[in-house]
């Protein structure tokens, strides 16, 4: 695929703390807030020279995010790669029998409709494919 | 910093069945093994449009990646960060209360040297900084 790593996001259960914390390491302040009402998540991004970090915060309980921070704590949560055409993607992955959480795509942050590959496929890491709106 | 993220380090039990599923997935194949003894890993490296991912599995019990693996199972170990003055980086993130693993930096694969910032300074995210080796 067009492997091009867009974002890393990381799971943390204050939005305002951890952004503090991002900023210092970075050097930069996050450049945008944007909720994903859908999919329960509040997010803020970042910008490096090369890759964004997206902070998520669950909005409720029934979140992915609380979910995941239950599981297992605040951390990296996904890894976002940008593809040109997700839907060719999902099928060629599909055909080497990768788990596709969606195979339609949904709604994402920043633009873009995303789908995610199941951890179970990909040795834990829970991978986003993602593809800006035309 | 020179907020660059260089690679992402992925934590598995098994490098071959990794590197297979890594190849899958990016459609490339890993352009290096490397084994970093006083660490006690074996990695494979893999190079995406922006970004590096390390696969690191433990030589032996004693490895971090071990431990890590026994704690919590595969999954993303460290995101790595490249930096053209490593003292410098830590001294300004020291300043700032982040807490240093290796305030002396230690020998990396890939002809680096490396620190890692502690991850309750983090949320939790295991960051290293990188420099080249001169």
């Amino acid at each position: 695929m067009t492997s091009k790593i867009e974002h890393i996001g990381i799971a943390v259960s204050d939005l305002a703390s951890a952004e503090k914390i991002y900023a210092d390491i970075l050097g930069v302040e996050p450049y945008k807030r944007e909720k994903v009402e859908h999919q329960g998540v509040i997010t803020s991004f970042f910008k490096t020279a090369n890759v964004k970090i997206e902070l998520l915060e669950g909005l409720n309980d029934q979140s992915s995010i609380s979910s995941f921070i239950k599981k297992q704590g605040e951390g990296v949560h996904h890894i976002a790669f940008l593809v040109d055409d997700i839907h060719k993607e999902i099928n060629r992955l599909k055909k080497l029998n990768f788990n596709i959480i969606n195979e339609k795509p949904v709604e994402g942050a920043d633009n873009k409709i995303i789908c995610f590959i199941h951890p179970k496929s990909t040795k834990k890491v829970l991978i986003e494919l993602c593809q800006n709106k035309k």
